[in-house]
Formats: structure tokens, C-alpha cells, sequence
């Protein structure tokens, strides 16, 4: 038998931090005289109260194998989704529990896409819990794919283990070590997009619950219109710097405070997504200039602000580029599977991927030409084994996969291709908008079929945990001793 | 430097049995007394004597090495292709040099798309050769699929190598022993699928063309309504039989002659791909009954001649299936690119690929619960080995690559987003028909523009070459010595 005692003792000492993150959202409501702090403290006050006997049932000895850490890292992801669409359930807004569900994933999974219609209008504690929601479930995947991905080895990120830990089985004591450092960057981070968009002239509350979606590159907005409502150049260019600054490898921070200053530039897999946005907002910018008449400079603009917003997996939007043309919405659904880079808050198959893909694309065919050379590389100095390449490969084909399936599921309940294809890939990529009228920059997740959207729910689930960490929760061998 | 002799040596012989296949057209043309029996005289002399003078002018021993194999698999592929439109350009038709170009290269490469509108009024001549230049396309990729590819390792093909080579360097002295045994089954296929079709009504000239093209899953029909013309259930699972004994490894005949009766149906990827071919024909077969109101029994022939067909790589249609919803839609540009089984004449990705990468992800699955085992598998008793492994990953990569970089090239010359996707698809898989108005199995080729032309026999070229064979000579490694 499996010991789940230390499984569901994390479980709860995180359901307890969890429910007590409620106490800011019920005080925002409070401040402004909104009855519905009542919900926040009671839907804290169960989370707490369920953490807390979680954690008093199951204390002893905190021994993690690989299994347990498997099934700690979905168990957890499903249950905080769930008790953070409790404040959703019970408030006045008229959601489903599926709505409820699906916001509360697309909240911690930093997806972003949104049921919720008239955003404008809501009370400030709601806005406030989707913000946190967001930056809360940042937090969580930078310390996750720091941690434990690359000790559980899912898709390559074994690559990684060297700089994140002792290489022992055991991810736990070095968790903290780092989850600290980490969070510090993380709240560091925040507190100056916050200061820059009030600056800028968002009111405090905006450049609050905006900051904290912009550096997790979630994407919640508290207008329906999104960043596009403020209509700033200068909230623009500050929002591109701090999705970018959520969308890069966390321990590059670190490391260039502690010891390599010049670390985050160094690294090859920052300079390839620097690339490939810099190539691809130069074409897209001329074109959308010269097609759409546009001028350079608002061209150059919108352009970096899309591209930038769904290439790190943010989803804020500030123009329809569906708009663009048959070519943008091609360039973009593109786009929307990239992603940012490991170690970061965006979601996608991530720069490191396509690194790897290419190296051993080159790689392969190098061996055709010589067949009788080993093929060996290396990426950011450590050697790419063929195990690495294999994960990386069945990782970003399963990517793809998943996407299929859920295309085929979402046609299958009767929506039309390229609303099923982008909103499955959107999810799964954890970006947010996906195209058309509907899941479009400009439309809302709130029409489509309840199934549909717990169906989009465990797509973002899926991505967000990097497919096998969930997947292999299905497999028999994992329950066999 | 490196010696081409041999190369255009052997291009020489090859054009010389191509221009001497021209005879039979003009013979059809002939005996109907239609003047364009000269075309296929004229374009058979400049054929073979071209053939002629490259024999003539690089005698010598033929030594070939790796990189010239390579070499001459796309030069003797694009050369005969030229030579192939030659007729076309030449003829009454009102062709350009992109139409002619297209058709001949969809022809060698056995995918079916046609530039051609009123195929049934056209003259025997035209339509024998278009018969033709399929039949000898189909034969042409058997043969590389079993001598050559294994040796030069493309796409996880080594696999394949102890079963059509003497595991030397030089794939040429077991080349014709296996060609041979090979044109006789295929022969007789077609003889076979010729009488049947006879007998289940065909004329004889219609029964000639189809099973060619039917054996060789090219899907090049003598009528614009393809097979639907007959409306004929007799012929239709003729035709289902025929395509499926095309698309199986054609080494499993010899096989089964020699030494082994049950060879096919022991055979893995025989059975998977009737595995798959049977769930998706129940699946379908009673949603198109409920969902388009169809009786049981057509609905049955309608999906298995429609499924069999596309996923063969054929391409012949007997209903226009994009009529039966945006579900179907989404089915069958999935089944697009699944392909038959390698080293028989169909494209796409191959059901191998597909078994190999599954096989694959299990074995990471396993890995991960179980980091310190070693994950070895094997396939029809084959070991996979990482090399396989990877090489069957990143070929299955590129191949999805490929068809996303051919519909933004599409998108950007004007099309709209389904025609680009499906025309680059079905080009890429070798299949025939896309979907929509004008790529669909209603539609027709002959409105793209010309660079989308050239654009899609590109990508028919390389995916009849299994992308790297192509591809690699475009890298500066192999032009080094």
C-alpha cells in the first residue's frame, strides 16, 4: 500500500495558507462595504478548518518517494482549484459550478480565461481573489518546476535537476531552500510592476490586481476589455517588460544576484525566446503596418503587446488582432503552443523544447550524413542525453496529441473547427484567449457547454502539470507496488 | 569532391525505362485515332535520348556511397517528374508549366490531387499516362522503401534494415533481388484488381487505369466524380480491398509466398492499422447513421470506402463527407496524415511511427515510476533502440512542422485558413483531396495560384521522401567532404 499520511499532511498545511489568503479579498469587500466579505470568510474558514483536520489526521514523519510526490503534486493542484471556486460558487454572480470550477483553474493554472462577463462592474474582493488566484498559482509553478519536475523527470526537465538539487531522490529539504529565495524575486517583482503601473496612472487597486497577473503571466483583467481599457502606450510597454519578466527562468534571478551577474542574458534558452519575439514582432509589425494601415509606431505597439502577451502565455489583449486577417489568426494560433521558458510562470511546450527539438534535429541528421559518430550535445553546458532528447520529444508530441483529442471533443459537442482547435490549445498552453467570436480576444469563455468547459478545465490542469505528471497517475504500473 | 557519375549513371537508366513507358499512351491514343499520340512519342524520344546521352556520358563503375544515394533518390525523383509533365505541357490541355509540374509530381508521388476539370471527356492517352506515372510512383517507393530508406536511416527506417539488407553499407547488389520479387506481386495486385473491377462492370480502359491507380494508392480517377462515378457498392469494396493490400508492407507477400503463410496478419503493424481502420468505420458508420439520417448499410460503405481511402493515402471519393459536418471535417484532416504501413505505397506519417511512439511514451511512463530501470522495447521483434526512438520522434516532429510552415506560406498567398491547412496536409501525406470548397472531394486543384502549386509539390516531394532525404541536402555538413 501506498502512504498517503504525508500526502495529505502537505495537502492541508496548503489548504490552511490557502484559506487564509481569503482574508484580503473579504477585507477589500469590506473596505468598500460589500456584503460579500461574508462569503470570503466563510469559504476561508472551511478551507481552513479542512486544512486543519487534513493536517491534525496525518501527522507523523513527512517521507516523500517519487510516487508520493506524484500524486501530491495533482492532488493538490485539484484540491485548491476546488476550494478556490468556492467563494465563486457561493457569491452572487450566477455560476455553474462548472464556471466556478473552470475560473478557479484558469486562475491557478495562470491560464486567464475568463466566464465571467461585465468584469467592470464586479465588487473589488471577487477581482481581487481572481488576481490572487492568479499570483498564487505563479508562485506555485515556478517552485514546482523548479522542485519537483525535474525530479520527477517529466519531459526533460531532468535536464535541470543538477541546478535545483542534490541529485538525491529526495526533492523536499531543498524545496524550502529555494521556494524562498524564489518567492522573494516573485514579490519583489510584483511590488515594482505594481509601483510602475500606478505611476503610469493606474489606481492602486488596478495596478495591484494587474501586477499580480502580469508577473504570473495569468492575464486576469478587472475590465472586459482587458489592458486595452487604459489605452496607454505606457502601460503597454510596461506590462510587455513584466510578462517577459515572468516568463523567464526564476533561479536566474537568483543567480545573478548571489553570483553571476550576467546570467540571465547568458542563458541560451532567454536569448532564444528574446529572438525569436524580436524576428517575429519585426515581420509581423511591417506587415500589420502595411496591410491593416496602421502606423509604425502604434503597429510596433500592438504587435509587441499581442505577441508578447500569448508567446508568455499572459492573454491579456489590447486590440481584436483576429482582426488582422486569416494570416494573423494563423500566426497566432502558432504561437499560442510556444510558450515561455522552464522555471518561469508561463505555461506552452516552452523555448526549451524547441531548443532541444532543433539540437537534436541537427543532431539526427548529422548521423545520417556520418553514421558511425555519436551524436552527443550539449545545452547550457550539461549534456543532452538520449533520454532528455526522447521526453522532449514524446513531451511536444503528446503536446499536440492532447490538443487533437480535445479538438475532436469540443467539435464532438457541437462548436465550429477553430473555436474547438484554439480554446483546446489555449487551455492546454495555458494562455487564455483563444480565436473566434467566441473564446476570441475579444469574446468570453461563458457561452460555450458546461462540458465543454470542465473538459477545458482538465486541458489547463493537464498543461499546466506538464501532461505526465498527471497522465501517469492513469497508468496501472503506477499503482502496482 | 563528390563523384556524380554514377548518380546521373543511373538517372540515365531510369529516364530511359520512363520514356519508353510513353509508348503505352500513345498506343491508347492511337488505337482511338486521337492525334496527341504524337506528344507521347515526342516527349518518350527527348525522355529516353536524354536518358541515353547522361548513360552514355558517365560510364564507369557504380560505386555508391551514402551520400550519393541521397543524392540520387531526389534527383532522380524531381528529374523524372520534369520529364513525366513533359506530355502534359505538350498536349491540347490548357496547362501551365506550374499545372503540368503539379500534376506530374502528384501523379509520381501517388497523392491524386488534380489541376484537371472534365477528366471524362479527356482523351485515353492523358488519362493512361496520369494512370501510369502513379503505377510506376507506387513501385518506385515500395522499392525505396525497402532497399533504400532502412540504409540511409531516415525516420526510425533502420529498423527495417535487417529485413531488406545484408546489414552492408551498400544497399545496391540486394536492391534488384528485392525489386523483382516485389514489380511481380505488385503486378499481379493490379492484374487482380483489374479483373475484378472488369467483372463488377468497369470497361476495360477504366478497369486498366483504376487498379493502377488503386494498387498504388494514388486515387487518380478517369471522372471528376472519382469512384462515385460507377455509384456501384460491387466496386467499392473491390477498391477498399485493393487499397488496403496496397498500403501493407509489400515484403510480407514475398513473405508469405516463401516461408511464412500468416506473415500478414502476425505482422504489428498490419494489425494495428486494422485496428484503428475497423474502431474509427464502427464509430463513424453509426454516427453518420444517426447523425445524417443514412440507412446502416450505406452509411457502412459510404465511411469504410471514405475512411480506407484517405487513410491509405488513396484518395478516391465517392461523397462529398465534408457535407456530413464539422465533426467529420475535424476526423478526417486528422486521419490525413496517419498513412499506411512503411515500405508499402502509401504516405503519411505510417502506422510504424504512430506503434514506435507510443511504445515509446509507455516506456518513459514506466521510466518515470521506475527511474532506474532501463527502458529497452521491441517491435515486431526488432530491439528499438534510443536512435530509433528519437529519430521516429523528430521525424513525426518535422512532419507537423512542415504542414504548419506550408499553411502560414498557403495563408499568406491568399487562401483561407481550412484550404491551407488541408491542401498542405493532404500534399505533405501524399493523400490527394483536402477539404473545402476547392481543395475538397468535391473541388479541385486547378484554382490555387501558381506559387501554391509549386508550393504543395514541394511538400508532395518531400514527404514521398520522408522529409530527411530531402532535407539533409539542403545542410551544409553534407556537402562537406
Amino acid at each position: 500500500m501506498l502512504a498517503l499520511r504525508p500526502v495529505f499532511f502537505i495537502l492541508g498545511m496548503l489548504l490552511i495558507h490557502f484559506g487564509t489568503a481569503m482574508a484580503f479579498p473579504a477585507i477589500a469587500d469590506l473596505a468598500v462595504g460589500n456584503n460579500e466579505w461574508q462569503v470570503f470568510v466563510a469559504s476561508g474558514a472551511v478551507t481552513v478548518f479542512t486544512g486543519g483536520l487534513l493536517l491534525l489526521a496525518n501527522r507523523g514523519p513527512v517521507e516523500l518517494g517519487l510516487r508520493q510526490v506524484f500524486i501530491l503534486t495533482t492532488v493538490c493542484w485539484v484540491t485548491v482549484c476546488l476550494f478556490g471556486a468556492l467563494p465563486l460558487m457561493l457569491s452572487d454572480l450566477p455560476l455553474s459550478f462548472a464556471d466556478a470550477f473552470f475560473e478557479s483553474m484558469s486562475g491557478l493554472t495562470t491560464t486567464g480565461s475568463t466566464v465571467l462577463v461585465g468584469l467592470d462592474s464586479l465588487p473589488p474582493g471577487i477581482l481581487l481573489w481572481r488576481a490572487l488566484l492568479q499570483w498564487l498559482g505563479g508562485v506555485g509553478i515556478i517552485v514546482m518546476g523548479i522542485a519537483i519536475l525535474p525530479f520527477l523527470r517529466v519531459g526533460g526537465m531532468q535536464l535541470f535537476r543538477a541546478e535545483s538539487s542534490d541529485r538525491s531522490e529526495k526533492p523536499l529539504p531543498r524545496l524550502r531552500q529555494v521556494a524562498s529565495a524564489i518567492a522573494a524575486t516573485y514579490v519583489l517583482l510584483t511590488g515594482a510592476c505594481a509601483l510602475l503601473y500606478g505611476v503610469a496612472g493606474m489606481s492602486a487597486f488596478d495596478a495591484l490586481t494587474h501586477s499580480m497577473t502580469t508577473v504570473s503571466t495569468g492575464g486576469y483583467s478587472t475590465y472586459d476589455s482587458s489592458i486595452g481599457h487604459f489605452n496607454s502606450p505606457a502601460i503597454d510597454w510596461i506590462a510587455v517588460v513584466f510578462m517577459l519578466a515572468g516568463s523567464i527562468p526564476f533561479v536566474l534571478y537568483v543567480r545573478m544576484v548571489h553570483s553571476e551577474p550576467m546570467a540571465i542574458l547568458r542563458n541560451s534558452q532567454v536569448r532564444a525566446l528574446l529572438y525569436f519575439l524580436a524576428s517575429l514582432i519585426v515581420g509581423m509589425t511591417f506587415w500589420v503596418h502595411a496591410a491593416q494601415g496602421i502606423s509604425m509606431a502604434d503597429a510596433l505597439r500592438l504587435v509587441t503587446f499581442n505577441v508578447v502577451s500569448i508567446v508568455t502565455t499572459t492573454g491579456y489583449a489590447t486590440t481584436d488582432y483576429s482582426l488582422w486577417g486569416s494570416m494573423a489568426v494563423v500566426i497566432f494560433l502558432t504561437i499560442t503552443v510556444v510558450g515561455g521558458c522552464t522555471g518561469s510562470t508561463a505555461g506552452g511546450i516552452k523555448i526549451m523544447r524547441f531548443e532541444i527539438m532543433i539540437l537534436t534535429a541537427r543532431a539526427q541528421v548529422k548521423r545520417l550524413i556520418h553514421p558511425h559518430q555519436v551524436a552527443v550535445f550539449s545545452y547550457n553546458d550539461a549534456p543532452v542525453t538520449a533520454d532528455v532528447q526522447i521526453s522532449v520529444a514524446v513531451f511536444s508530441t503528446l503536446f499536440f496529441v492532447s490538443i487533437a483529442a480535445g479538438t475532436i471533443a469540443l467539435n464532438a459537442l457541437g462548436l465550429d473547427f477553430i473555436t474547438s482547435l484554439s480554446a483546446t490549445a489555449t487551455a492546454v498552453a495555458n494562455v487564455g484567449p483563444g480565436l473566434g467570436d467566441m473564446v476570441g480576444p475579444a469574446g468570453n469563455f461563458a457561452g460555450l457547454p458546461d462540458a465543454a468547459k470542465w473538459l477545458l478545465a482538465i486541458g489547463m490542469l493537464f498543461g499546466r502539470l506538464e501532461l505526465f505528471t498527471v497522465m501517469i497517475l492513469f497508468h496501472p504500473a503506477f499503482w502496482r507496488v
